[in-house]
């Protein structure tokens, strides 16, 4: 007798007609896909007309995606998928430096500075001092980690999101660690600003009732040899977004003091120390 | 004390940003999608690398689909999910007629014919004496019911694949029923095809050690007024893929004799009678 599929069998017969001798890892991955998938159908007796819009989003969310855009990316950061994947990945032990997203505007090779250089170059913003140590959980330092930072300008715009109006590197830099483990740079109080919001995931997020905005960051991207690569964000401490990040990016520990600096090289000073787990 | 997002929390979090007075219908979908994507990429502990590889895919999907191909709806079909929502849409009672999936080879505006006619225009294949009634369920023959027809010809390509080289009406047509319920048309014994693979969809069966074959069928959409729309095929009994058709359509009620007839005005005859149920 042949189990042909039916309504009640219907993920147990799909994932049967996987081959044998494939990767175990596919087999598993597909099976535990196949399975949720089919279950939330039934779950919500999914209808014809919720199928085809379904498929309809879809197919424009990837036909939004070009070598500027990646919308499935921002549709895996709305859901919560992205952070999801980024915390099953990373857990740390207690005292180290979390992670989050790394979001879609590094770019590769920003200049190396000397520490407490600015990387701002539009002459837009508020100066704020970044400033800190890299350490182990310990609390001794690390000498020759690479700090790579960057942030959006003053009007809320990484400098990739603007060729031609921004510098490539505006807001962008390497800052390499010595012996005490120390690093201080200057850039702007970054703002908070939506993700684009003109594709299928910015439709997504008005009909859920929910604003595309990111509380204001600076990203650091934190490597040095025998650690985990540590990518993170620090955000803005009185920013108004905090709680309701359209990315789910913020964890309280990860919220870094803004503080003004009537006398400094800046208006504010940041002071944020990055605590490396190391390699298992 | 806001919640932020955690790895324990996830599925909850985002479901709590959805907004007030929003559709109950969207928020109870949403909520559901949510929680089976997170669980399934927890079940998994879905790595880095593999959540780049469905972005990838999901986008190479999007790019593949244009007018004349909707991968979506092939992924759909071949993950058993058109199958299933097509069942959850369509539960009938015992001895109504079963659905099958639509397919994307329907083209609307098939001329009607008279009964007997040949829907065959390009002279392929072996001929077909397809004959039946349609009946409610208590076996009364339906008058006035249309009979839409479509299947593959002789070398597996539906008349819209195959534009200039295949007459767009070929193996397509229109029957309308009389007092006594009965139809009969000449159409070829369909053949087995394999469903469009030489894309993302088909790279993915490959890999899951599936072919991408659909055994043969014949489609037939039936409407009368006062019944469900019925959307369904008769299949092939002898076709070696009735166990394994890639879309998972094939329902053990939907396999029809085919049987040799040497003196008929055709080489085969299926005779084939579709029971509609009402509409509730």
């Amino acid at each position: 007798m042949v189990g042909y599929f039916t309504e009640a069998n219907s993920a147990e017969t799909v994932n049967a007609r996987m081959g044998e001798g494939i990767s175990p890892r596919l087999r598993q991955v597909m099976a535990a896909l196949v399975t949720h998938l089919h279950a939330f159908a039934k779950e919500v007796a999914l209808t014809d007309a919720e199928w085809a819009f379904a498929i309809d989003f879809l197919t424009k969310t990837g036909q939004m995606c070009s070598e500027e855009r990646q919308e499935f990316i921002l549709l895996s950061d709305v859901l919560g998928l992205s952070m999801l994947v980024d915390a099953i990945n990373n857990r740390r032990p207690a005292g180290a430096t979390e992670n989050t997203v790394f979001g879609p505007f590094h770019v590769e090779g920003a200049p190396v500075r000397e520490m407490g250089d600015s990387i701002t170059r539009d002459g837009k913003g508020e100066r704020c001092l970044y400033t800190g140590r890299v350490i182990d959980l310990a609390g001794a330092p690390i000498a020759g980690v690479r700090i790579d930072v960057w942030s959006d300008n003053a009007e809320g715009f990484y400098s990739v999101q603007q060729p031609g109006i921004q510098d490539k590197w505006n807001n962008r830099g390497v800052f390499v660690t010595g012996a005490d483990g120390a690093y201080s740079f200057i850039g702007i109080k970054p703002v908070s600003y939506p993700i684009p919001d003109d594709g299928p995931v910015g439709q997504m997020l008005r009909a859920l009732g929910r604003h595309p905005r990111r509380p204001a960051h600076m990203h650091f991207l934190v490597t040095a040899r025998g650690y985990q690569r540590l990518v993170t964000h620090t955000f803005v401490g009185d920013d108004p977004y905090l709680a309701s990040d359209a990315v789910f990016g913020v964890k309280a520990s990860l919220i870094a003091p803004f503080e003004r600096t009537p006398d400094g090289p800046a208006t504010w000073r940041s002071a944020f120390d990055f605590v490396l787990t190391p390699l298992a």
